[in-house]
């Protein structure tokens, strides 16, 4: 098994954005090419990480047309879906590519094109990764959230003003993010102010609907450095599947494959949650962004809102989380979401991040599928 | 990197069938886990071939529920999509998980649930994967192959009548395989006479709209050894893609996807096209056939056609190909398809192929997406 670099990232504006999917996938392919410098031609393999493209757009086969647009042919090429996760399920795709040897210079790229369509089409897209016995019935994934935020303030006593600062931190950190849909500060007052979409969750618990696009370059460590002094690894990397009937599960305030996918990527690191500087975690809706710090050990069970309270995970907290502005602010183009989980991290390992930039050598990445249906956590390090 | 072996694997009956594709997939993936004798609980990684369950039947998150309804939890699940050749690429990618180390079994399953849906749905759904450009012009994929068989038979003077051979070469194979979607026999006759869909090609030059699933178990070789006596090892495997524009190629009777994937995975085994005993190739149409036995180095360019002719190609002839009926009797779900030619290459090595047994140490299995747009060859082995 190859030990595997992460040589080059981009990514695209996120929004509203014009053109289709295919177009964002090249904007984002051609700049993690031109950062890694390399050429389309030595791309072996290239897979794209995306949900949903035949349902949002009538279009298949779009990692082939990446394959031809890039120029990269006769480069191997694959599309990953794993619903939300797909970003996260592509970079495992990826990881495996390199370290089995079956490609020496692998391409990532996620995206998604979602606003063309209504909030209503879109969310009934996204709803058709549940159970038909739980989707007959009305519960989308919003339901969900609303359902587990009530269960989880009602047994640890947390405030509901915990859940608005998580949307306000993200809001904050995506000020600084020039890609971030939203670059706006809110308040708490705005937050808990916003309409009720999902009882106790409102408008500003929830991720928007966004068109986007996200690349990573991925090698083998031996040849990262022909390329580039300063690069990226892969220290760990796992996935892990929970019951797909959420009602299923026994206690809704444990994501099962987020503990799973967390200690085997521990483990694969030799790494706890002690080591971790810098996470960007799946906070499609506020209430996640706890369930995945307790999860992966950052937090004991029922404490990741005193973490928010007392400022642990802002940017200049301890362990900042989603210095990117997360999916709240950055945006949540499906098959791109957890991509650029990556290329945040990336940033931040390599020092490139701008005005978000904090203290790391050592950051984490956790993507989640449905409602932690499948979750893929990555472990990623300082190169040399 | 660890050698791979297959030591399992299943397929359903392929046609007309009840139920949605969970339930296919759920049926060939327990067949799949009692041939291997593998208990649900050691799979740890679990790869779903499906091209279009979101467009087909309004479901997406399909793995997820086949990880649950296995009983396989907590598993790492993944669609693999790569349209027509998801199977292959199912493959590809149930490999790497070995081969990288990621997992020490890997069960995919490959599926798709058609016939529910008109042949025009059905065919609306498969020509999404074409490039816009020719999609807007009408060009689907039997339009692809009218052109390209008349492409060749003008360039080779070849014989109208050695396609017609095709049909009825691999509906003779069919007879004798139970899951094959069609068992009845043709003669040259009935397929001339049978109505024009793209000139030259006619009815019997098609593969039919299926349901049906198929299951391979992968691990490590020297695990393999732990749970049987017998078993295959994948010797070779790689894949290639081709331009997407379909008229962008030089030469319409060349398969760039074919000639690429097939040199890269002799290159991997250490072996070449006359160590071949046995192959199973994408007869989605006729001509494919011919396009790739040529590519693959079967025959000269210009001689595929001779082949059938002189009954190189039958089950007792030099090198049997399409032993199980082919797409062309047995049916193309598309994701199960490139499952599906494994399982029959694996049952020839295994010496389980019942009436359809040929003497093989070495087989062959060729999937093709679109109309070549990404291909996949395997070169599979007898283990120890």
């Amino acid at each position: 098994m190859s030990d595997v670099a992460i040589i080059g990232a981009s990514m695209t504006q996120f929004g509203k954005r014009e053109g289709w999917v295919a177009d964002l996938l090249a904007e984002a392919g051609e700049a993690c090419l031109r950062d890694a410098g390399v050429a389309p031609s030595e791309v072996e393999h290239l897979y794209v990480s995306n949900m949903a493209s035949g349902e949002f757009e009538g279009q298949t086969g779009v990692p082939n047309r990446l394959a031809h647009d890039l120029g990269a042919l006769p480069a191997y090429t694959q599309r990953v879906d794993q619903t939300s996760s797909s970003g996260g399920a592509g970079m495992y795709a990826a990881w495996q590519s390199v370290a089995s040897g079956a490609s020496d210079m692998t391409l990532l790229v996620g995206g998604e094109k979602m606003t063309h369509r209504t909030t209503a089409e879109a969310t009934d897209v996204i709803a058709s990764l549940t159970h038909p016995v739980e989707y007959k019935h009305g519960v989308t994934l919003p339901s969900f959230a609303g359902l587990t935020a009530r269960a989880y303030l009602e047994k640890y006593d947390a405030p509901r003003e915990s859940l608005a600062k998580v949307a306000v931190k993200n809001h904050r950190n995506g000020v600084d993010n020039p890609n971030a849909q939203f670059r706006k500060e809110i308040t708490v007052e705005t937050a808990m102010e916003s309409p009720v979409i999902a009882d106790p969750l409102r408008l500003y618990d929830f991720c928007p609907i966004t068109d986007g696009s996200a690349a990573l370059m991925f090698c083998p460590v031996e040849m990262a450095e022909q390329y580039t002094d300063d690069y990226v690894t892969v220290a760990g990397i796992a996935g892990a599947t929970d019951t797909h009937v959420v009602h299923e599960r026994e206690d809704p305030t444990v994501m099962g494959g987020v503990v799973e996918s967390g200690q085997q990527a521990y483990e694969m690191a030799g790494m706890g949650p002690e080591d971790i500087d810098v996470a960007e975690l799946h906070d499609m809706f506020t209430i996640l962004e706890f369930l995945q710090s307790e999860g992966l050990g950052f937090f004991e069970p029922g404490e990741a809102w005193l973490g928010i309270e007392e400022g642990i995970t802002t940017r200049d907290g301890e362990l900042p989380i989603n210095t990117s502005g997360g999916l709240k602010s950055k945006g949540h183009p499906l098959g791109a979401s957890g991509v650029a989980q990556g290329v945040e991290i990336y940033e931040q390992l390599m020092g490139e991040a701008g005005k978000r930039q904090v203290d790391a050598e050592v950051g984490l990445t956790c993507n989640v599928g449905g409602f932690g249906n499948c979750v893929i956590t990555t472990v990623m390090e300082v190169g040399r």
